[in-house]
């Protein structure tokens, strides 16, 4: 059975996962503290695992296996806002998007479709988390679904209950602002175990698996 | 840069990898203690990973990841011992084998490679560990290559200093009799760096990086 999968999803300490502006130079706004204290590479996904192989990056190469379509909020595809200005620009990520599946971007500005030769796909979705759901398992097959982020998203899934899985990822940084990870999810440990894990690099991975989800 | 590596190799408290009688009921004699406590399921490599996903399970599911060839000993492949008394056997995993790529397998008892549609194919190599790697190496394209074990296998490759990553498992088992891991390799741990983590199940993963092979 499919399941609904969050990896390598980093929160500082004080429990924020993004910065509250995010620009063309900075993806994460203020929170790339976030990203400069962590060893994982994980964009190389299910292809290969850098030299050395370490523990932050075996865990965070899980990534890919077995997905076969995200869904991300708009933030994460881009910086624009509100109606799309330039249609041009086609992500972050240049000619090769790492996902190599169907991407479902969840906006209420929609656009067509953008598919890209490495097998990435953008579709441009204005929807709730359970219909983009319904959609990104109809692009997935029986394969499993990973939502992307930002925190937003995640955190919209995990009230919705929809979560089967949780890589989450403590970085010890302070941000002192941003997106929070938590906000209004009081309790939301109850429904999953949860197994840590640290490492050599000072993170702290979190495996948190929906009880009655396998 | 290809590189050589080993993953999931179980190794008890004493040292043992392996039981010293394999027989068809026994794929690693009476070692299966080393199995019985291990949560890995690493046959699914690279495809998924069961759920729940566990740390160890994500560890392991590494297994597959940028591996272009493998290179086993006789007794990975099989009990037979000596010339081939029946070629119709065709290894232990019926008719698709985990593995997904070409596979050489070291024998003083040539035989004719076999092909399964799932990807893999044995190769029945006599050959030193250096002429096996290059072999290995022609099959595997520009990707890494995996050592698949058993433990003398290992070692040879070990003592040959040609391992650039090694994932050993401890598992608390004593074995009290096997195959050792580590007969001839005093010191061995100097080549290399090496990441300690212990898991819910009871498991230590240790990440060797030979230093200087990134």
């Amino acid at each position: 059975m499919a399941r609904v999968r969050v990896h390598n999803f980093n929160v500082s300490l004080d429990g924020y996962s993004a910065g509250e502006t995010i620009t063309l130079d900075k993806p994460i706004g203020e929170a790339g503290a976030l990203f400069a204290r962590f060893d994982g590479r994980f964009i190389h996904g299910v292809d290969a695992v850098d030299a050395p192989i370490t523990l932050d990056r075996a865990l965070t190469s899980t990534w890919g296996q077995g997905i076969g379509a995200e869904i991300m909020g708009r933030g994460k595809f881009g910086p624009q806002t509100g109606e799309w200005a330039d249609e041009d620009w086609r992500g972050w990520w240049g000619d090769a998007p790492p996902f190599r599946t169907p991407v479902v971007v969840l906006t209420h500005h929609r656009r067509a479709p953008i598919s890209f030769e490495n097998g990435t796909s953008f579709h441009f979705l204005d929807a709730t988390p359970e219909d983009a759901l319904a959609c990104a398992q109809d692009l997935a097959g029986d394969r499993d679904i990973r939502i992307g982020g930002g925190p937003t998203t995640v955190r919209q899934f995990l009230a919705a209950d929809l979560i089967d899985f949780l890589h989450l990822v403590t970085v010890p940084v302070v941000l002192g602002a941003g997106v929070s990870m938590w906000d209004g999810l009081a309790g939301v440990e109850d429904r999953f175990t949860v197994e840590s894990a640290t490492s050599a690099s000072g993170l702290t991975h979190q495996f948190w698996n929906r009880i009655g989800a396998d």
